[in-house]
């Protein structure tokens, strides 16, 4: 297998956790998503995935995208330990508490949609910040009511194993920390990022651990 | 099974198509996005759904939101007909598609981002509508490459069985029509959706079709 990957790239870091789960290894290609304009634009890159976006991940001939199709994928190819739970309501519990990161919060703040409010839209770097805040906060408030309230809850978002929903929430933690969000008032969502840091799954799939860590 | 749906909600629409796929009956909950300064918000809806987003699933005393995540649980309780093909790389690829819109073009154009973009940030009508063509746009012209290069494209998504890639499919494209975004670029999304559209379970889910139609 052959992943390709920004250290920093909170979809790339919910796929590698994945992966160390599974006991997988891997080959880690780094497209950097910053430097010299952007390599994920480059030509080569064009050929692996047509938007440029990681991660992508490269299986017995399949070049697969999105990082929450390959975590079903790994899952499936590899089942053990499973990444969701094991009834139909506390699956779709689990994803939906992965599909609220990673469609309610993720895709408003990542590298492209801040580039636009910048540079197309001409928003100053404080408005730009507020976005981020905004859309972070409304996400997360949601998230901690929902995890503080269900008896689901455990060590984890769904239990004491890790599930899709740590898969998507711990990233989504990292990224807010970066950009310097306070998350005193998430007290649920934190103790479940802290515990998962713990694991050796989590803490090497963290973006500092990466080859293309700066 | 209880349905909170708004009709112009593209997540709504997903659902509907797939409970009218399985031949699902259900109870039909409308919830106003905009009229009253958005019923969702309304504290009886709140109980239901704390974010006041659409759509949820009331079934068998567990309430489902996340439209995804309900559809993926609609298919493992009834498994017939399935929404995914029937290889783990199918899945992927489908579930790929899938995402692309669910998380690359909608979470940027729906309503709550909008609003965000002229309220908070005062950006003009004009900038708020080259910002919902941009993404449309963006994600589109990648969809349009994957479809039109794939050997599993047949009349819709994968092959000629409706699978989670239409159900996002046909309500993205419904979406880009209302706002006026010129679609003649993508031939091969314009012909599955038009495809899929004459499939009833489809049609009878389209926005025009529901109670709450306006």
């Amino acid at each position: 297998m052959k992943l390709y990957s920004y250290f920093r790239s909170s979809a790339s870091f919910r796929v590698r956790i994945a992966l160390n789960l599974k006991g997988l290894s891997y080959e880690y290609a780094a497209v950097h998503l910053v430097r010299n304009g952007g390599e994920q634009l480059a030509q080569t890159y064009r050929s692996i995935h047509a938007d440029g976006l990681v991660p992508a991940l490269e299986d017995d001939g399949q070049l697969l995208q999105q990082s929450l199709a390959i975590i079903e994928y790994l899952d499936e190819i590899h089942p053990q330990p499973p990444l969701l739970p094991g009834t139909p309501a506390g699956r779709a519990y689990a994803r939906s508490l992965a599909l609220q990161i990673a469609c309610d919060i993720h895709p408003l703040n990542n590298l492209r949609v801040l580039k636009y409010l910048t540079g197309t839209l001409g928003v100053s770097d404080e408005a730009r910040q507020q976005w981020y805040r905004h859309w972070v906060t409304t996400g997360f408030t949601s998230l901690e009511a929902r995890l503080a309230a269900d008896s689901r809850t455990g060590k984890l978002s769904c239990g004491d194993q890790p599930t899709l929903a740590d898969l998507c929430l711990v990233p989504q933690v990292w990224n807010a920390q970066r950009f310097g969000i306070p998350l005193d008032a998430y007290p649920t969502i934190m103790r479940i990022n802290d515990y998962a840091m713990t694991l050796d799954a989590f803490a090497l799939a963290a973006p500092a651990k990466q080859p293309d860590a700066e």
